[in-house]
């Protein structure tokens, strides 16, 4: 239906952060609604000169709209880019074809490579709601996926991103699947490959589950956040980065399907492996290592689990065409002392000045995979990279490399501390014998973390360290006395996160 | 975190509909957000007086909201039952444990009883959002669920909502299996097993995904919304009712698992059974006939599926201690001439009237499905039901009881039509040999059914009769031209919807 061009009602701004999904509003009587049929909820294109975006529609009773607004929420106004005063052509949303391709997969059916080019395409072009999101996810967790449908997911993710190529022979990169609470090793990692000489692009998410992800972290320190065109001159000049993936548009479906696997609190496993290989790819890297931490609080909680999904990584891998090498790793308990993005920021600062506190287990962790990271690029002899990792750090090249990325980043500040902080004392004088990761890390988020980046938890011991009686077992950070009064609560229903053995 | 009384949130009725899912908006710098941390689409608590629920949380960034002031949602303001003047308790949600099962259900696990218990309890309870009924939905779809997996599900859903209790008894039911357009038999067997002095207390649903459910036509023609008690005065004074199964509240659940359905356009066996069955038995029901058209664009496509829906129903309602029949019928094209709610309900009374016009098909599918019922109540002997309720029909009894329960339900009116029409013409002297059930249920929800109660298709002729050039083959009916537009263009892109040979 043709719509005059003075009847089409105007964009106004609303202010109101519906997340993902893009929201208009309209008046229940308005005109466009009426003559159009549309029903609260239902799908609508709404387009503004050559920009256009599916919507959900939500009907508004009030005088909250003047009439001949159409209200936009904030995700619709910035994708629409609309300008005050411009109106808005709705209509009916159209059919999605590809949504015939998740039932298939809900009801068993293995998918095609171009049919997961059309569900991903689709998704990146906003056309799914969330419900379409949990449900692809859903179906891809039951049964799993073949090996060949990884390959097809993964390849259409990084199809329908950007796509980032540089002039080096060898491009690494690392990636740890999570779980494990203050296992901040890629800076390190990043510095001391850099700082030899290496191109190492590496782009992190922010927090998905857990209470910080390697963005969270570097944002306390400096920025994250760039253009394609700038990610690509700070690695030119540095040989690294440690920017946040998001708004470079690598692999876009990633971001939208994780902004609901964590509303599900679920992750499979050929989405974790398209997820992180096409974030590789995208980014221009040929050689990854991939840090599973194993343990029974971990993300992986068993060796047979962790080496399936190995094998899986550097098959797949093999078939798109770059080396994957994989360690598995101790993921028995938090590694260093800090878990929330500021806490764990100054972890990873007094490893790179070689402060004598440092936290030894980070330090080690990176140490290893660094080394591991040089024998892969073929930069040293198989047995050379621990030894060359540990004197680019010892050296304070590896500090000296931080700096220069995070300057050109955009500059470098030291993480802030928290306004509240509440230390939990031992009562007698014990050793510690077990911590469980996903309390732990549970604890720190309902501290506030990663949203408030000084908030989280700081470990004053680890397993096998004997804590002496009113001595500190950890301090929980919070930006906000409601929040550190819910994390104690939690706290002291659940104290056995912190197994202790009293000592006689 | 305890919040002093004077600096809570005032409730403010924003007046939007946001849907199922209830919605708080907050300002982003009101007191209680920053206190508690809170983070736009996250989930919160919200209190007032002993009332309680969860909601989604979308901050506001505008002057929509004044200072002090909390925005509800439509949904969210009617279920608190709001008074103006009432401060809001705000909190974080609390962690949603049966979210487990719907993760291990997605990885292909079976299910306990107490597990169906929990996570029917905490959807009827609103704890869950959509993307969590998304999940839910998808993951009992692949695989499916095993025979006890299915009687735990119903009887979740059966415990979870009101029961009606009657003095019979026998108490029969009937459902179709929908998926074909027009086949509302239903008010006719309702009209001639209570005019037989049977309790046969009939709840439909809205549409789901077609253009017209029961309650939608019996709408057209009188109230169909009730509380527990009046349905109960109803049945008692008429022997049966044409409600609207929604509001009172019989298996809850499957009303909020049906808005999830819609949205992906997927409903699996267990669900679908489960659906029907718990209906059945928390309308107090122990006999119920299903009706299951098979045909090649009816929902059941092949007799062999139709048969094993059809074992898993009749075992699935033994174990429930209930008896079931099903019919398979020709689902092979639509049932009676119009498909709309008012539409199908001017078929539906020109039956009841024994009008000469009266669609003959619809006349017969509802007489064999009394007839069947009739017997399967023991009202008489099997082979006797279908002259029985061709007596009653005829005699005119079935449409005084229809008019009885009419007017028990608050009155009775004619069906209304519509604003636009626009008759499809052949173009030569030509005979139906095929008409698509999907493609023609589509078109009628282009033009606006079952929203706007008159829109729809009238068919002039169906399968086998003979159309004369330029005599209309169908009627397209809707409220605004908008609609009666998007409609035709539809039908000009899938005119193959009604296949035509020409008669030399």
């Amino acid at each position: 239906m043709k719509q005059p061009e003075t009847t089409l009602p105007l964009a106004y701004r609303l202010g109101i952060d519906t997340g993902h999904e893009p929201v208009i509003f309209l008046r229940s009587e308005s005109p466009v609604a009426r003559s159009e049929g549309f029903e609260s909820m239902s799908r609508i294109t709404v387009e503004v000169n050559d920009r256009k975006l599916l919507a959900t529609l939500m009907i508004v009773y009030s005088e909250l709209l003047e009439p001949g607004h159409a209200g936009l929420s904030e995700k619709a106004w910035r994708e629409l880019k609309v300008k005050p005063g411009e109106r808005l052509k709705l209509s009916h949303a159209p059919q999605i074809e590809s949504l015939a391709f998740i039932r298939a997969k809900a009801f068993g059916h293995k998918l095609n490579r171009k049919q997961y080019n059309c569900v991903i395409r689709d998704i990146v072009d906003g056309l799914y709601m969330n419900v379409h999101l949990a449900s692809f996810i859903t179906a891809c967790a039951n049964g799993g996926l073949e090996p060949d449908e990884i390959v097809y997911l993964t390849e259409a993710m990084v199809n329908t991103g950007q796509r980032l190529e540089w002039d080096a022979d060898i491009v690494v990169d690392k990636h740890c699947i999570g779980g494990l609470p203050g296992n901040r090793t890629s800076p390190i990692v990043v510095s001391i490959l850099a700082a030899n000489g290496l191109t190492i692009p590496k782009t992190s998410s922010r927090a998905i589950t857990s209470p910080a992800g390697t963005a969270d972290v570097m944002e306390t320190m400096t920025n994250v956040d760039f253009t394609f065109e700038d990610l690509k001159s700070i690695v030119k000049e540095t040989g690294g980065c440690l920017a946040w993936g998001g708004s470079v548009s690598l692999s876009p479906s990633d971001d939208i399907l994780i902004t609901v696997e964590k509303a599900l609190d679920i992750d499979f496993e050929g989405q974790l492996i398209a997820s992180i290989l096409s974030k590789k790819i995208a980014a221009g890297s040929d050689r990854v290592l991939i840090d599973i931490p194993v343990g029974k609080t971990a993300k992986m909680r068993s060796k047979a689990a962790a080496e399936a999904l190995s094998e899986q990584l550097v098959n797949t891998g093999k078939k798109l065409g770059i080396i994957v090498k994989v360690v598995l790793t101790d993921g028995s308990q938090p590694i260093g002392n800090g878990v929330g993005p500021a806490l764990e920021a100054q972890d990873v600062l007094s490893v790179l000045r070689n402060e004598p506190h440092a936290p030894q287990d980070l330090k080690e962790r990176a140490l290893s995979l660094a080394g591991n990271l040089l024998e892969l690029a073929e930069h040293v002899p198989v047995g050379r990279g621990y030894k060359l990792a540990l004197d680019t750090l010892k050296s304070g090249q590896a500090c000296k490399k931080f700096m220069q990325i995070c300057m050109s980043q955009g500059g470098f500040c030291e993480p802030r501390t928290s306004s509240c902080t509440y230390a939990i004392n031992t009562k007698t004088k014990a050793v510690i014998s077990e911590i469980d990761n996903r309390q732990l890390a549970r604890l720190a988020k309902l501290a506030g973390a990663p949203a408030d980046k000084t908030a989280g938890i700081y470990l004053h011991a680890k397993v096998g360290d004997t804590v002496d009686v009113d001595q500190p077992l950890l301090t929980i950070h919070a930006d906000s006395p409601g929040e550190l009064e819910y994390a104690l609560n939690y706290y002291l229903e659940h104290s056995d996160m912190i197994l202790l053995k009293d000592v006689q």
